[in-house]
């Protein structure tokens, strides 16, 4: 990564983050200079990648200021789901989301698929067709139950990069993360257990602890800084709470990174109660930060994180290639993943093997970084010019993802019902809680190039929101 | 498939199944040409490919015989596993057996890995790589929960032959037939409940009842007929079962084929104590006879039958595709395969689609049927030449595993522990128990071309067994 690149997104996030407000002054190219001992040109670099992004505007002969115009919308409010145990509902709306197949003529805004059109997937793709073709057939047999161990020397490397010092003897692979996760659950936990969660909180993990026969305590959760500490606290002194499930870095559905104080302070927490935790890292290589934010698990020292991740989000979900890092609960999630299923295939694993090894994932994931951030912003725009005023909506700082939260009394569900013949689909917020919260709210995906279409959809989504609180 | 082959495969069967005994004289070429109205020269390729596979002698002037030296080892006898539900143990030999990685240097008979080297699996391979090469890339998304449109109906299809009538729409492909199995198993029980199985049964099958708290009760099976329906119904009388899992066609490990009016009666059993039926049918289509036999499903009128199969046997494991048709089960085992691995990879699905599509299943199936059928002949002989007197064996009617029984006080998990230096491994009979019955049995793998390798590591193990025993 260049320095200028480096400076810019040191400057973005501290706008992001409201350091800098619209309309302020951005300190002077001589001044970061000389705090950031780099060069006159490479701040003004830095400067013009602003300037593009939309984060920064130039006046003559007074220097860089935030665009007065920039008014982000209001962040969603920190939810109040039930403080208590509940089952989980809601698999009939998840069912409706995933079972929708992939269709042109429908603007699927409510999946999480990650734009895999890029170029530079194109070496993963041609890594594939040569492992097809391979003399020996390295695709068609059994891989072992840990998996391809050069695929898991090259994810440990990766792991470097979130603060975890693992070798590939701590890393099972999975299919997915979603093994990765319902693996470590039932390593943890027995029917009837109760596990902590984020709120909002990933539907797929919720409905594994549903198809598990657990219960969910969904802990309320603020829009920047993640699950609220105190409530985590009061709940693990309140109930027998087995194991604690959160997506911290670039978090879906909020988008926001858990700063590293908060994360330290969680284990912490964990290790008086002596729970697990089950952290859902697999945003966490698109943080718009660089360095990539580091995980709960690089703090862990007696093996309670149990992190769980893949390829899904970063390059391809159709590629079913997770893993897990589970600690001490590593005999138990391998068998786990064995009467799941059995092993998983090799042939994308040692496709992405090659992919790390070539030297083509950093490069794929700092051009997807980029173009998601510029995404997020047109799609705030988007947002605040088509939505209702009043509409509130997340910062996220990683992924692709946008959380938008509507009047109180709104239903999105009757949403999507109207936009569905209008060739849109949105994720409902009730599938991101435990017990049908978060109705009035709902999850956009910006992956997809912000294209002439994406807009149009978007802003059916604001004009049908329009029609139907007229009719109210 | 021509007439002569299916002419020989029906006579085959008859010599198979003892109808014609060591010695005996085959019916006359004319005599065979009437009855089954084809002509002399059909009947003449059909005794030539009889000859080919041992299983013919012709005698000047006098026709074919049933050769006098095929003296075959006695069967296995029925096992007398615990009349009562049991919590599974086994799972440290089980991993033993499947962390083994793949090593040019072992021989592993133990494991349940079919010939992936035949040319007919070509196809294939060009399919997956012409995927891999596709401008829309269609292996990088997300599949929807159901699985790949063409695979289900292709799927659909195939099942006509072992007499199902089912469409797309009633089949779940699944990440392999563990995931099968396991979304089967968790959508019909919960932890605690008690689960009937054939005896001995597929170690896989019955570490997915453990990880997931169930009980087994063992029944008593025959090697030639499967599973006892006297001592299952009485255990049905006697104990809440809530399912019935067993493997009915080419079983794993006793190879033999359920014949059809036991099937037909074991229906009729569990419609009468409403229980499921978990169907494991993954060998079925290795059926040495031609049709392949027909599946309990075939039978089901009420969707009792939750069929479970996958390619991983008939084409490779490595492809990890399976599919589970789940009758009035369809809406839980969606929901537990979606918690399981979210969905499945759409590669493979689109290339097996591909190759079932180009007519390359028939031809494949027909090459490796013959091939095993010609290796089991050979193994059979080896274990009659090579391990002690007394040695008992199975008489697999398809697939590519042969069951072995020695002495009642020897312990094949010594043997294996002496095997491993000589580089051959074998599967130890205790992990096809519940409870760890079967220490004198072995399950040995004859899927791989007939070498003199594999020759020699055949004979390792009887040399081995005769050394142990020399040293009781």
């Amino acid at each position: 990564m260049t320095l200028y690149v480096n400076l810019a997104e040191l400057l973005g996030s501290r706008i992001e983050n409201g350091f800098y407000r619209p309309g302020d002054r951005l300190p002077s190219v001589r001044a970061l200079s000389v705090e950031h001992g780099v060069s006159l040109s490479t701040v003004q670099q830095a400067y013009r990648l602003l300037e593009d992004n939309g984060l920064a505007a130039p006046k003559p002969k007074s220097g860089y200021f935030v665009p007065a115009s920039r008014t982000v919308p209001a962040l969603p409010v920190i939810g109040r789901p039930a403080q208590r145990p509940v089952d989980i509902s809601q698999w009939d709306q998840v069912l409706e989301l995933i079972r929708a197949k992939t269709d042109p003529k429908l603007q699927q805004l409510g999946r999480g698929m990650p734009d895999v059109t890029s170029p530079t997937l194109r070496p993963l793709l041609r890594a594939m067709a040569r492992i097809s073709r391979k003399q020996d057939m390295p695709g068609l047999y059994y891989d072992n139950i840990y998996g391809t161990q050069t695929l898991r020397e090259q994810v440990a490397r990766l792991l470097l990069d979130s603060g975890c010092n693992l070798t590939a003897n701590d890393l099972v692979i999975t299919t997915g993360c979603h093994e990765a996760l319902s693996s470590s659950i039932r390593a943890i936990c027995d029917p009837g257990d109760i596990v902590a969660v984020d709120s909002p909180s990933f539907f797929g993990a919720m409905q594994t602890l549903k198809g598990l026969g657990m219960k969910a305590l969904e802990i309320p959760t603020d829009p920047l800084t993640g699950i609220s500490l105190d409530a985590l606290e009061l709940a693990l002194e309140q109930w027998p709470i087995k194991a604690i499930q959160l997506t911290p870095s670039c978090n879906n559905p909020l988008g926001y990174v858990m700063p590293e104080a908060r994360k330290r302070a969680l284990l912490t927490l964990a290790q008086r109660f002596d729970v697990a935790i089950i952290e859902d890292d697999v945003y966490g290589d698109l943080s718009y930060t660089y360095p990539r934010p580091r995980t709960i698990k690089s703090f862990d020292e007696d093996g309670r994180v149990l992190l769980c991740s893949s390829f899904s989000k970063t390059l391809a979900p159709g590629l079913r290639i997770g893993w897990v890092a589970p600690g001490r609960y590593l005999e138990r999630v391998l068998h786990m993943k064995y009467i799941s299923t059995g092993s998983t295939a090799p042939q994308p694993q040692l496709a992405i093997a090659e992919f790390l090894q070539g030297g083509h994932y950093e490069p794929h994931l700092r051009r997807m970084r980029s173009q998601y951030q510029r995404s997020r912003d047109l799609m705030i725009d988007w947002v605040a010019r088509y939505f209702p005023a009043g509409t509130r909506v997340s910062r996220p700082q990683g992924s692709f993802m946008l959380w938008v939260e509507l009047a109180e009394d709104f239903d999105t569900q009757r949403l999507n019902r109207a936009l569905l013949p209008q060739g849109v689909q949105i994720a409902v917020g009730s599938i991101f809680s435990a017990s049908g919260k978060y109705r009035n709210c709902l999850r956009m995906n910006y992956a997809a190039k912000p294209t002439a279409d994406v807009e149009a959809a978007v802003r059916k989504v604001g004009e049908t929101i329009s029609q139907l609180i007229a009719q109210q």
